[in-house]
């Protein structure tokens, strides 16, 4: 295993006291419950905003708590939904008079450990609402999921929403936001490569040197077929098509369009997919108002993409452009 | 080779197609020179301020063109220096009547291709100065330097050489702040895997699974040895032992503190890296002030990471915490 590990069972806290003592004015950390949240996090005048999930997703999304994004994530192990009680505990120290609104990707794990973690909370009286998000087009149903599964996409939901609530945005307007940014957001992802979980130690699927895996979920899951590995253009031809004809995004619809890295593939490699992809969508007409071009949700060190279109309006484009300051900043 | 491309050949032009389509309103695409160019570029007011380099090594320096950056980058094919007519042709579409400034890392092609550039350019005209990083201390000649190599410090050397350029700094100015971060700047790196280039289509060089190599180049040059793979904290105390006795830096010094991946390292590991680097550099009474995590510097697709230290003054401390926006922002 290649990895920058010491005992793979302290992968995640390792990692998540990193991003603490990187970000002492901005982010606490609290070890038992796996915990990052903002300092000055629950703010009364606002609602709580969290999101839990395995961990090997960074910077999803203890790398993406902050201003304008959101006020905690709660992850569990390397691919692994967070403990219920963590869910509880979370909800507990960020619980706001305005409530608590948890964002949860669609995975049986995370669901019901976030609805058994609510149902708790609200016995302690606290005011909490779930916001599903499911933009994977690739499959239907998969290993851990009924319905869709909720990948890089998701970015979008938290931004909008994340923005909103700094406005004052009570929880029915958030879910509302929310709500209608999925139903605009499309993603597919593929692999080159597979990833490696440190406590397995060995890659996660076996993936032959000529092939790649299109549709892959965020979690090695299999996707639609393994394919022939292909050019560039022709990889970006069917990740498009799958994503376009799914809402459809349709000619003179303006989009925000994401290219995002799954771990392992360098950023050079990722522009070069959004030159093509930004051409295509222009030869049908459709807008890229708004570009993402780097890692966002990723699979530990899998070398891979997804392509996210979300249609955008006036209100959504305008919290997209919202500020938000995120623990992990680079200039 | 499992890599997002389709002519080798076009790998470079394709990707800064991609970042001039994903950055209409404030960079140019001049593809005759592999130009990207601000677009308000040159300013009457500020010196240019340019860096070329071999391509591989993204974000550096194509994506770090923007305000309180760089005002133009003018890269090679993957891992080889700009011909000198780019730096030429660059020179002068970037002329400003306050000069230009070329920043290079210490490598051999590309400080040949520069001073030739620099000389053809001067004989037209233009006032141009050069300034040397050479921040890497793992050996003193390399296979394509005499002298130590530049590698991801050169980040803080812009940082700074591009805040004070916007603030009406002159070349006798700037090439003082920018040769007394370089003498204050030091780094070393190692690598987990060798990389890809795509014209090569096969690793650059091998790696058994147990090993690794320290010291490593950004072009995959040797370093100082190949050891057995060891933990994540054992890395980290021998680049740290190699950077901080060099300066030396010393018990109350002040510094920023890089953890730079080399492009197929998971942003999770360098966090996990960071947190340990922070605590020990604690430990040595080093007081880390400002930290940045992520690819700066990177080779290609190679797993593997760099330390680099700053140490800060005032005037460091305030023009790395000035204003930039570059090429590529996430958020």
């Amino acid at each position: 295993m290649k990895k920058f590990v010491n005992d793979p069972k302290l992968y995640v806290p390792e990692m998540l006291k990193g991003i603490a003592l990187a970000n002492p004015d901005t982010l606490r950390y609290v070890p038992e419950y796996n915990l990052i949240m903002r300092v000055d996090a629950p703010n009364p005048d606002k609602v709580s905003v969290i999101q839990g999930s395995g961990s090997g997703h960074e910077p999803a999304h203890v790398m993406i708590v902050g201003r304008g994004m959101l006020d905690a994530a709660c992850p569990g192990d390397v691919f692994s939904a967070p403990p219920m009680d963590y869910v509880l505990e979370t909800s507990k120290l960020l619980a706001s008079p305005k409530g608590v609104l948890h964002i949860v990707n669609n995975y049986t794990g995370d669901r019901m450990a976030f609805e058994m973690g609510q149902e708790m909370a609200e016995a302690e009286g606290i005011n909490i609402r779930t916001l599903i998000v499911d933009d994977d087009v690739a499959v239907k149903d998969s290993t851990y999921t009924v319905g869709r599964r909720g990948v890089a996409g998701n970015f979008f939901v938290i931004k909008s929403v994340g923005g909103a609530s700094e406005q004052g945005a009570d929880l029915d307007e958030l879910l509302r936001i929310g709500n209608k940014v999925n139903s605009v957001t499309r993603t597919m992802g593929m692999a080159l490569t597979s990833c490696t979980p440190p406590a397995k130690g060995s890659p996660l699927f076996e993936l032959g040197d000529d092939e790649m895996e299109m549709g892959v979920g965020i979690h090695g899951e299999p996707g639609r077929r393994r394919e022939k590995l292909a050019s560039a253009n022709a990889i970006v031809d069917e990740l498009l098509e799958a994503v376009v004809t799914d809402l459809p995004y349709k000619a003179s619809d303006s989009v925000a369009l994401m290219i995002n890295g799954l771990g392992g593939t360098p950023i050079s490699e990722l522009y070069l997919l959004y030159g093509y992809a930004h051409e295509q969508l222009a030869r049908r007409g459709i807008n890229v108002r708004r570009n993402y071009v780097g890692n966002y949700c990723t699979s530990l060190d899998m070398a891979g993409c997804s392509i996210t279109l979300t249609r955008l309006d006036d209100e959504i484009t305008n919290l997209l452009a919202a500020p938000a300051e995120i623990a992990i900043r680079t200039f």
